[in-house]
């Protein structure tokens, strides 16, 4: 459904920020830096900073949501979503997306290297959390002098970094967009995580993390990615993608290669992946998504969303069993017990996960609206606002 | 919900046959032989041959159905089901579990000696289908001179081979109990099978299937039956037996070892399976399980029921979302169509495909209700009982 001709952004650049040379105490106790950050943004801060929007990418994306990259032809990953008159309208306001940290599209991640020993970091690389991403995104925001975000917004692993921010700053967020997306892992999420991390151990060539500077673990990173593919789809919707066609009538019945297009589909989206994505980064990300618990070190989901006095909304897809509806049905229950606004949509699609990349036109006026909203009472910018700059600490 | 304790069979042996040395067509074409079955036998054979029901395992499963085998502990994978006054009444029927095609459990298969290279067959060995597995088991049944059966049963895989039969043989079949299955794959199907498939291929031990001699492709194959696993629980199962639960709180965060109970449970599911399994069969196995097609060579569904006059019992699980009671849903109302007479049955579970293996107590009535019925109504052996012996044809 995503016009990918009608980018309105045009040529856009990814910018790279180092972080100061204070070091991030991470979620496990470790002192980690430097950090650098890599994001995009997309439109101008209005004088009175009331028009920041903080877009998070999921597992595989990064900086690039919108417009073109000089001397490429896709535009970025949420371009359907954010432009001149799209639902994140550029001409109104101003869209800031940085890539996480751990990933390995310009943000420090196990790919990085260690300035200690000149070389990547590999497994040295600390465990991180979503906890973690958030911070550093706290920081790229300080840097760039918003303190109030008019709206943290993400799909996925997205939308677990939305809810994060409501959480971990509420002061600064005025509203929140989670699609598709949970606030705990699920026992059966984390199984199909350790799948794809076991797939990638398995190959020997990813020599304990220790692979850069070879061809990596390409076979069993191709694998992961394709377990990840089965539950990006819902099962109607590849029945209507492929059915039960054969690829290559003739082959039938005779060898393992390709017989069904289904196969066909999911071996190139493991090679793909193989060619743009670090297979240590994959560790670390869905390590983080699987420890991610929104009511970790509160008594409770609703307790954790107390202090919250965000507007959300959040989208749920019918066919997404990868995070099925039920998840955010939860958590918009836990907002409104703790006396919170929150608005939940289930879109019906029979584009499972994906859905949240491909079914903007429904995801539009919800978010316009949203947005209309948050701006029109957008509150007070905290006086903490003159704190801001690099060393400022959080709360 | 096993009782692993009761075995009522005490030892049983597994008994093996060399078919004739007239070599079967395979649904490829191809001309393939000589085939040993592995099988066994539980209870004794009427005078009149009215009591004879065949047991089809599903893709890991064998020919040690029930009873114990001298030297091990562990009952056969139906135990809970097949025995003096259970489901399958011992006392009353006589029950003959084979080994498929393909398998590595007796049954001729990949791992088998070719006699023509005095090596195993390895990728040598043919393309097999769901009808070449129950082309071999009617063989068997011909050399023990059972020419109609009362009842051919089995649970996933098994529960195609034994649709597979009623479409085949329809004059041969008195009654089918498909559990926990389908007449066909969907893509999803197919997907989740390519993966274990690549993860298998993926492991350069794998040796494009010469790894006979060797310790083959240990993590590929762990892998593998990971994947599988993630499919045969539920995921309110999964939370209700794993939950979040932490398997080591010591070392949360550092490192990519064991953290939740749910990935040890995968890790010991992939390991376990390495040294019980064969990887190539593993490949045949879930081909002929993709290739499986009940209509293929039919106009339709309910033509294919059309010439058998069975008593179908259809059972699936709610939680099941491997083979989703809507698949046999569709197969009960093809029969239906057809004139033909199936009871379905869904069965509220949170085992999901697992069900069939555990849930004993919920089965047993409709199978022992099933079998009654079948009995008191088993009809005139077909006079082509003279014609029973190794060297007959299939209509």
């Amino acid at each position: 459904m995503t016009d990918q001709a009608s980018t309105g952004l045009g040529l856009v650049q990814t910018q790279s920020l180092e972080l100061g040379a204070e070091p991030l105490v991470l979620d496990s106790g470790v002192s980690f830096g430097p950090i650098t950050v890599a994001y995009e943004t997309y439109g101008t801060l209005s004088e009175t900073r009331d028009n920041a929007i903080l877009i998070c990418h999921g597992l595989s994306g990064g900086a690039h949501a919108a417009g073109r990259l000089e001397g490429q032809e896709k535009p970025g990953w949420w371009d359907c979503m954010i432009g001149p008159g799209k639902a994140f309208d550029t001409d109104r306001y101003f869209v800031v997306s940085p890539n996480v940290l751990g990933s390995c599209y310009g943000t420090t991640g196990p790919a990085s290297i260690d300035p200690q020993t000149g070389k990547p970091y590999a497994l040295r690389f600390p465990v991180i959390t979503v906890r973690d991403m958030v911070e550093v995104q706290r920081r790229l925001l300080d840097h760039l002098g918003i303190r109030k975000i008019l709206c943290v917004a993400g799909g996925s692993m997205g939308g677990m970094l939305a809810l994060q921010w409501a959480v971990a700053y509420p002061e600064r967020v005025r509203s929140v967009v989670a699609i598709a997306s949970t606030h705990q892992h699920s026992p059966q999420q984390i199984a199909f995580n350790e799948v794809a991390r076991q797939a990638i151990m398995a190959d020997p060539a990813w020599a304990q993390g220790d692979y850069y500077g070879t061809e990596g673990p390409r076979l069993g990173l191709a694998v992961a990615r394709m377990v990840g593919h089965i539950t990006y789809l819902s099962d109607s919707g590849m029945s209507r993608k492929f059915g039960r066609r054969l690829r290559d009538r003739e082959r039938y019945g005779y060898d393992f290669s390709l017989d069904f297009e289904v196969e066909s589909y999911l071996r190139h989206q493991g090679q793909s992946f193989v060619g743009r994505f670090d297979a240590n980064s994959l560790l670390y990300l869905t390590k983080a998504l699987d420890y991610f618990d929104l009511a970790s070190g509160h008594e409770s989901l609703t307790e954790a969303f107390q202090p919250s006095r965000a507007l959300f909304l959040l989208i749920a897809f019918s066919s997404d069993w990868l995070y099925p509806p039920q998840q955010l049905k939860e958590v918009a229950r836990a907002i409104r017990r703790s006396g919170g606004d929150a608005t939940y949509y289930e879109i019906s699609s029979d584009y499972g996960h994906d859905a949240f990349l491909l079914d903007y036109a429904k995801q539009t006026p919800l978010v316009a609206s949203l947005l209309e909203r948050a701006r029109a009472d957008f509150g007070e910018i905290d006086p903490g606002e003159s704190e801001v700059g690099d060393a400022a600490s959080g709360p």
